[in-house]
């Protein structure tokens, strides 16, 4: 497979002909497909589309794609973004004091598992300091209280912005980030609860779910709005546990969960399979 | 393995010797253990056991079990119960319009598979009433509205004490069981219902869940208390789904998951397999 | 979503501009498209599709429909079909003592989940033929032995073909088809080996997998072909046993992933959502 | 929990008595059990028991205790061993060129999840190198050839010998060891494999199953015999895989599988939960 590609990312009202006129563009100039989906929210009546194509011999340059496809694109009403090969997410790592969702991700990483390069790691307190030397990527500390909660994280804004961020990861970070933060990145902040939610929002979940007696506890990825715990939910996986599982069992089981799951929603996001929708996420594997 | 067996299911403050004085009583008397376990939550400094051994040798008669292990039980401040070989459970099943839970029992039933005699059917419509002809299972239809609730649940406990009923089952049944009918019946009464709770406990589960953009749907059979959907979790289990479940899809996966958590959990309960203290279940299976 | 529609089934050696031509076609008829997938398998280069669109103000008839599409997918050197809905599936299914996998069959069909015609049961044993009359479906009695195995099968291949039938589940059929019988209808066959394939081929899998000391046992459905249990398989499921699990336990757990894996597997086949290549299925779900 | 207990594994002959006779030695010393579980291979009449007491007021020493409990387990021609708290299992890894497996049990090792003590790592290789020297963990190298084959092994031995080695695990080692090697070590060498076993034993499982297309895939660690991948199971795990993945994605998917399955073996085995028997474990989780 040619490493020289491009991804769209299509939606709008449906309508017949969307496909066609689509494939017909890359058509024209000479492309070949490689990867296609698409999917029709029939309640909503709204078309998406994930295509990928080869670029080789394709006729248009990147600044041409965006000029030519414009049309095609305003005939449906539609919403589109083109990713290019070649070009990584660049990833910021919020983290608290456990780190095994970091080291998750710091591991992927070297293996060139992921499409991301982590230009910074972020934390309240001073555990990931050393993991981070260890693997070469700056490591910031802004502690966090009341007081000065606004003034840090318009510092960590800022750096989030120098860095050019593409995507805000919180492996277990442990504070509720403000509303204008969240605001300022729609379905561009990843966040792991260790819960299935809906069950268990807020702190502690682990807790709640062995306080419940349920029979297995899970782990959500989703990106994060202004709602604590409710933004649309990208992956979640669930293990089984029994009454001889006490609290700490519970949470050493939990912590295999929210590594794997964190590691493949970033997966998804960072290879642009991801089209959200009011509450929902169209995946596109 | 014998078929003339007993079961004693234990509990107590935790304290040394229990399973010492328990099993020194069976052997003096000549019984072989063929299944034990044992369980201490730590957490209460509560003990709990559940021991089968063969009476075919065993000295004592069923009368003179209760006598003789009412010391030992006293000494550690015990509850206990017997449960002798041969005695099938007396069951009687709640159902609505949706059949296929029933249908799942009914299929094990007469497999052999649950240790239990199906003594009838209540519904408060009209669509289980063929196949319980089928099976030979008398049918009562108890047309439920605001008006006759009390009085249709007085008649349908009536019946349900004539029949020597061990459980009760809420096979998809539509209706909430008034807080006296529940409390008749401390934990032998298990419903299904078809979420994985906490999530989305109340009506429509499936529209929840497809509202909420999940990844995972489930289904939980618990024992009925007072609080809708809060009893003690016997068994749960999830299947996976995607964008393109629809409404219709969900239903369709749940429908598997609900019939056969529902038939482990009654496995469980009438095997004689689960202990209950306070909001959990210890399930020695 | 319509009821009116047509599935296109399309597979070709891979070049540029299928897709591209293909929903040319159905937009210029005025076709909309309602689901839609393809894949490429690379290590081939052979191009998958499947796609289904609306015929209600379609301008093609049947015939048309084949006629004006033929230099479409000759261009492509393609092999293709297509299914117009409201044509069921006709299926025979052979079992023989063991019930559970029709059951559920019939459980299914009936519940009109299944988009197929039961046309008739076949076994070498009598135990299915009260459940056939129960369910209005003709049934066949067709004991086999070394002597009469041909002849009985011919017999069988008699009827299948007067019933105009689409596809042959094994339904726990405890004979192999002979080689004559499987060259019949390729592709068409579906069967349910009590493992997970390829481990534990031929007879008594659970046996074998009980001696081996296995913790996960399995099911699997794939197509039948001349090599016992090698055939492209279609889905499989797994569920995990303890030593403390005997032969009994697992037979009983296994019924379970059997049925359901038989009856996803059906649904796939009969909603023309299955490619075969070699020893392969593309399955679009 | 009292950090000061001892866990018995015991095994005989089935007889009536055993489990009467052993709680009444630790409760005869003033023992407090804190967990017991027990089982009997019924087809074999062999009886397995793991007991674990609190040593806190015990009246026995170590050496008592073994003295003590001789009578009673030769009552019952018994095979027993004593496991007392405070004593890690001291642990030689083995691997080759892929470091998954070795970097979850580093990091498991250094969470403190696993009662060992990583003695060394052994390569063939020197991928392995730079991990072994930021974990401070001794690692030697040993090349494989035909030629070198016995002398290195002898070379191996010696240390693992030296090292007071309790357990070998080989996380993706790519060498066959020589029966001799194995013989040494009974039921103390665990492998990871990397199929879901008895289906795609030796070289390339994951080349295996991708060219049967299976539609799932697994990972099995086994306890190592002279006969290849055939020794008894002490841990499986499936995940689903589809038509799109190709070679690659599989050995990506398996990765996961792999280093959770051999990090959850090596817990069993390290504390003591596991008995074999023949070609299978017993486990007591």
């Amino acid at each position: 497979m040619s490493n020289n590609t491009v991804i769209l990312l299509f939606s709008s009202p449906d309508k017949k002909g969307i496909i066609n006129k689509i494939t017909d563009f890359i058509f024209e100039f000479g492309g070949n497909i490689i990867e296609m989906d698409q999917y029709v929210d029939r309640e909503n009546s709204i078309f998406f589309m994930r295509v990928v194509w080869e670029l080789n011999d394709f006729k248009l340059t990147k600044e041409q794609i965006y000029e030519k496809f414009d049309p095609v694109g305003r005939l449906f009403n539609g919403r589109w973004k083109f990713y290019f090969s070649g070009k990584k997410s660049n990833i910021v790592i919020f983290v608290s004091k456990q780190l095994h969702c970091l080291q998750e991700l710091l591991w992927r990483y070297e293996l060139g598992d992921l499409e991301i390069d982590i230009k910074a790691i972020f934390s309240n307190h001073l555990e990931a300091k050393e993991i981070s030397k260890q693997h070469n990527i700056p490591f910031y500390h802004f502690p966090i209280n009341k007081e000065n909660k606004d003034e840090q994280e318009r510092k960590e804004s800022n750096i989030i912005k120098e860095l050019d961020t593409d995507t805000i990861i919180l492996a277990r970070y442990m504070q509720i980030l403000s509303p204008l933060m969240v605001n300022e990145y729609p379905n561009k902040i990843i966040n792991i609860h260790h819960s299935f939610l809906p069950a268990f929002v807020g702190g502690n979940p682990y807790k709640q779910a062995y306080e419940r007696g349920v029979k297995i506890i899970g782990a959500t990825s989703h990106f994060v709005t202004e709602e604590l715990d409710q933004g649309p939910i990208i992956h979640q996986d669930v293990i089984r546990i029994t009454h001889r599982d006490n609290l700490e069992d519970i949470k050493t089981k939990g912590r295999d969960l929210e590594r794997i799951v964190l590691a493949e929603a970033i997966k998804y996001h960072t290879e642009h399979r991801i089209l959200v929708f009011g509450r929902k996420t169209i995946i596109f594997k």
